[in-house]
């Protein structure tokens, strides 16, 4: 079964991807719709047709919400249900007539943040750039931490500036370091990007009850790319003791689309290896890892090619530590893997890294002479992972352009 | 006009006061209460009583909401609106027949959690604070950090887990330093608390539109004593580079009652000095710090009086640094102070600090040998501040009870 709609087959948002999102056309409110090929399927309208395709109609009250959020908050079972319909609907001819009417060209929509974040955790996962980060950042220091090999390194960022893709990054202004030690306040001059992975959360757990390894499927809807937009001059002042803090907490950018973890089956592969073994409660028994291609693209340019197959720590690992605490999950929490970087140079996930702090310029096929972003810049990160029809899927992309600071505050 | 309400003029909880909370009774719903005495106004059964007392009426259906959100996205002028109505309702003897049935005794009523956290960002302003924590987890370096004076330092924490008082909380496990520097799982070993004053934000922000230090009364409705519940070796072995996580997100407790800025106006105080002046934006014109005075209680035993008023950085400054960025505000942010510690061993507001890392156990009245929390501890914050009608008005109590490490994941 190829399924009906023009264009889909072969293409990277073919039946095996079907991301959920938030759109609207003009005059609408916004409401969930499910990607295929070129076109937007209003997912309410389709399920409240009704009829002999299982259980998608019982959903058309959820899919009518401005936001994923109801749908996240039914887990596992109904999201294989649901999967499992769509599959039906828009695979099986029968149903043409009466859906296709309800798909909508892409270019026809608007898309809104597909759901409301509650907390929002950022990883750093990656080997290669948490070694890179530390020769950068702490010359005289062992790059890794010594607890980097024992436990995914984490923190919270800011729910509240997560934001869609498109939205455009205001440069942040604050504190700078400065030779004498005294810092100066102004635009950051080191304005980056971080590659990532993001992880949705929809099964929420109580208070005091960690979620294994095991359970990661249960409690993970699926996944979207996500730029952790960075000022590395106020993050590198300001993180010793606590953490990244204004440095960061400007603006996330994640992409429309959350692909669901079932799309990714074909694409699942083991880790990287880890030494040494990490704690049992860390153990995973299964491929942990996400064979993803990422492309960092400049102004349109691909600069980078981050492979997520080379992350460190698995996003199950991730889940299990961050709530081996007893730390409760809730409908919309957001885990980001941190920056991806692999071996090569140009597969580093920052600017940082790829100009080595600013020291060595690189170049794309137009310019030259690139450190960190510059007002006007366009950052766009693309994925795709192999799906289970034996073509890549897409990953929704994720997109935005660098506003001059303001003026406010000076 | 001291009032009508029997018992409450002359207490702590007198018309100067007049926190917000979220109640119950058994068999009905959580709806916004004030307290007077030693009682829980309904407020929103007041003001549908309508009448000439104001524009409280107006307000019937946002205080029948099982939260104080709605209340607090209405801003200043609505809140300025709403304490006059309040001071007249219950501090003129015409309203008392109609108003009196309405109030409901203290002991009658179950406390809620005042408000949905939005985001949740957690201070460390206390210099003395700072210092000592600085000593005993970094005794080979400079105590403060070189940024220390130069800003407000803070990082996110974890909203979902902010619990309100007489939540009880259970000891995380975790990865904890060994000697051999290889980490082991198991229940912390070194629980602690931090007495803090937690600030509740109301009027949202834009993103890219930061906060000046003069708009500080816009933004924070009011405050909450907080307890940053903190397991010391899960943080020791986590926390570099990128912060706590693990060690603090398992539970935060807060008051159930908000005491609206306004009552704390005869509260203010000049900092203790700033040297060197901050940067512009950090800059103060008024009395920025608040004298509030802490008390830690163990078990029923006072073990600790932090004084607020030795603070370093004011919340005004807070605010105005963790949206210099550009970072926006919503309804129900969260920022606390960070620990709050005086220059005195008995004014020290964590027991990291009170035992020195545990290395000089501190006595109470009645049991010696005490450095971390043992299973059944209970800890009560309490606080009290200079009122507008020349007494003290107390804020909220917060308490909470630890109970053993889950056995989940052994």
């Amino acid at each position: 079964m190829r399924g009906w709609v023009t264009g889909a087959a072969g293409s990277a948002y073919d039946l095996d991807n079907l991301p959920y999102g938030v759109f609207s056309t003009p005059g609408t409110d916004p409401r969930v719709g499910v990607r295929i090929g070129d076109f937007v399927m209003e997912a309410s309208a389709v399920a409240a047709l009704g009829g002999d395709a299982g259980e998608g109609p019982h959903l058309a009250p959820v899919w009518a919400q401005a936001g994923l959020d109801e749908f996240l908050a039914m887990g596992r079972t109904v999201w294989d249900i649901a999967r499992e319909w769509l599959v039906e609907v828009l695979g099986n001819d029968v149903h043409q007539p009466r859906v296709e009417p309800l798909l909508v060209p892409i270019d026809e929509v608007t898309m809104h943040r597909p759901f409301e974040v509650a907390d929002y955790v950022d990883f750093y996962c990656s080997e290669q750039h948490a070694t890179n980060v530390g020769r950068i950042f702490r010359p005289d220091g062992e790059a890794l931490t010594p607890n980097w090999k024992h436990l995914p390194i984490g923190y919270h960022g800011r729910a509240g500036t997560v934001v869609v893709s498109g939205t455009d990054v205001r440069r942040p202004s604050g504190q700078r370091p400065e030779s004498g030690g005294v810092p100066s306040y102004g635009p950051s001059r080191r304005l980056d990007i971080e590659a990532e992975l993001g992880f949705v959360v929809g099964g929420a757990t109580q208070l005091g009850e960690p979620v294994p390894t095991s359970a990661f499927t249960d409690h993970v809807f699926g996944v979207t790319p996500l730029n952790d937009w960075s000022a590395r001059d106020i993050q590198a002042w300001e993180y010793v003791p606590l953490g990244p803090f204004l440095g960061k907490s400007f603006a996330t950018s994640i992409s429309p689309w959350v692909t669901p973890l079932a799309a990714l089956t074909a694409a699942r592969v083991e880790l990287p290896g880890q030494d040494p073994e990490p704690l049992e409660y860390l153990r995973v028994q299964e491929p942990a890892g996400y064979d993803i291609d990422f492309e960092v693209v400049l102004n349109g340019e691909v600069v980078s090619r981050p492979p997520y197959a080379a992350m460190y720590w698995s996003p199950a690992q991730m889940l299990a530590h961050m709530t081996v605490n007893g730390a409760s999950l809730r409908v919309g929490d957001l885990f980001a893997s941190g920056t991806i970087s692999g071996d090569e140079r140009d597969q580093r996930g920052s600017l940082l890294e790829l100009s080595w702090g600013g020291k060595e310029p690189f170049a794309t096929p137009t310019t030259s002479g690139r450190t960190f972003l510059e007002d006007g810049d366009t950052v766009t990160l693309r994925a795709t992972a192999p799906g289970a029809l034996g073509g890549r899927i897409a990953l929704g992309e994720v997109t935005g352009t660098v506003l001059p600071a303001s003026q406010a505050g000076r």
